[in-house]
């Protein structure tokens, strides 16, 4: 039977395109051999490719002047390139951080450029993104870096901060499951594995006109222009998960695209809030009511105990992946696009039952 | 029916491997969900990363004291990272240009170090690999890069060259089909997409007191000392690509080992020479006997026409990926772990009749 699969990523993928990869796995539309076989220059894999490329941007609504590349190495290997890639001299590039992976973000590409925090909320816990007003933008700032939700603590941008310098940001655990307002933007960045495919593949989207004053002193790899220019196949792509990226965005647009994904996630995830908001504080989330992450919710029950006990029901009631985070603790459901409502309304239900047996 | 594949790379992988990989995609071994949905952190995909880490360092003979990492991006990122972390200041690296991959090693890792051509096959159009008496070695030299195979020219280094700094090899292109002098060597490095599984993984071996020394002052996805750490969990690894580099792996131990392999690839080669120095001049090879490919046989026959139609013909025959490189022309053979000696046979077949009716 398959499994309700509440992991934060690597995660669950819809199940027809699970089924369609593996029918077409070894014998690729009967080319006598696998896709994973293929020269990356044969037409087979070219229109696998350029197909997934502009897929991308049309379900996720990129306008023109930007440009989309698949790489490898995930959003950390991002980190570094951002500023690698952006920042001349004298130029700096601000952070909000908002949870590990924000400080990730700075600290990483702090080897690279010269950084500096805009806004900190680790003395709140990160239990909230910051307003426009709370941002402090120094002079000679070349970017505003985001961190669009925070996987592990939960929290989200719910608007993206209009500073005066454009944004840059990490979407990787809410790539495509939102519109986002282009003009902000200069660069938006993320792993597949959330929402958008297998682990192994990076897709970074950027302005075209970003493109032109990129550094050039960089080895080929590190060179966002260059694997704009060459359509990412200035070297041997990652061809099996950008095919399954491909296929992934297929599903999405089948089921009514970006729109849909987006009022999914809001139903998804506010039935679980709702649950925790009715439990008279029998579940307790840390998090600002504003600032609610869409993808992950985390929360508490009122012991280690009680989180255990909640665990293990989940698991015989056929739920995977619930555990919280290692440093949080308690219980953290990841609703990404490819999970099923019906998979929330069982959480939902177990939420009920074990708050009535336990409270 | 299945083609006999001569790619360049991605290229031929085992069917047992494919068939394999294929059954078990959806459902993992009854985890209700597919490996590719698991997180990384799971028990489950934690047995198969580090099965497959362990069986590249045994089949390939790698000693206690080298640690092997796995990482995105490719061998070209490795162009970049191999002199950010090796190099400390004042140190140099000095490579040996043996054709166009060689070429691209130097150039991309010279915006991250000093580096210089210790012995360039250019004006000779890169025909064989040097001597190492041939090879000169500036001051200061922290390592001598070698490209133990030119996949485009067809040239591999038959002995690597001592010549008392150690080596640092791109073995992208005959990665685990030979036997190696460890003691050479600091640091090896490849993608899989040859002879060890699907593109989207790099491989990377890398001695242990060399981690003591190499540069912490970068971005966590570019220091090898995180990796080898972490045991390529860092970050999100690329999860199919490894779990297919594991199955090819056990796929070579089934079929008796690296020894094997060097034999068959010997064998293969050889077949593949022999039908050309057979052949009265009709196939000409430019690379000097004694740097013979094993990998990739590169040829030409007595005219682009002659070459257009034996191409055309082996597509009849239900060959495929035999044309030559894009610069070079003619016909390139490549002959990896998994490419079948009955698909060679096919191709010496092929020879001996084309020949006969065209000479």
């Amino acid at each position: 039977m398959r499994k309700f699969n509440f992991s934060a990523g690597p995660c669950t993928l819809p199940l027809a395109v699970l089924e369609e990869a593996q029918a077409e796995f070894v014998d690729y539309h009967g080319a006598g051999m696998s896709l994973v076989e293929m020269s990356h220059r044969s037409s087979t894999y070219d229109a696998v490719h350029m197909e997934a490329m502009a897929k991308a941007k049309s379900v996720f609504g990129a306008p023109d002047d930007f440009s989309v590349v698949f790489l490898g190495g995930g959003a950390t290997l991002q980190f570094a390139m951002i500023p690698m890639n952006l920042l001349s001299d004298g130029q700096r590039g601000a952070y909000v951080v908002t949870g590990e992976w924000a400080s990730k973000a700075l600290s990483d590409g702090s080897y690279h450029g010269d950084l500096y925090a805009a806004w900190d909320g680790g003395s709140e816990g990160y239990r909230r993104v910051p307003t426009a007003e709370e941002i402090v933008i120094e002079p000679n700032t070349r970017y505003l870096h985001v961190t669009s939700n925070e996987t592990i603590g939960g929290i989200r941008f719910n608007e993206f901060p209009d500073v005066g310098v454009r944004l840059v940001g990490d979407m990787s655990s809410d790539y495509m499951t939102r519109a986002i307002p282009w003009d902000l933007f200069d660069l938006v960045y993320g792993g597949a594995q959330k929402n958008l495919g297998p682990a192994g593949v990076d897709i970074t989207f950027i302005r075209n006109s970003v493109l032109e004053e990129t550094n050039r002193e960089l080895g080929a790899y590190l060179r966002y222009d260059i694997h704009a220019s060459k359509n990412s196949m200035y070297n041997t792509p990652p061809v099996y998960a950008i095919y399954m990226v491909g296929k992934v965005l297929r599903w999405m647009e089948s089921q009514g695209g970006l729109a849909v994904m987006e009022s999914q996630a809001s139903r998804k995830s506010g039935l679980v809030y709702d649950a925790i908001d009715a439990s008279d504080g029998f579940y307790r989330s840390q998090v600002d009511r504003e600032s609610r992450s869409h993808m992950n919710v985390v929360f508490h029950l009122p012991s280690e105990e009680l989180d255990a006990g909640f665990l293990a029901e989940a698991t015989r009631r056929n739920m995977s992946g619930l555990k919280g985070y290692r440093t949080v603790g308690g219980v953290r459901a990841s609703l990404y696009n490819a999970l099923p409502v019906e998979a929330v309304d069982a959480l939902v239900e177990l939420m009920a039952d074990f708050r009535s047996a336990n409270a």
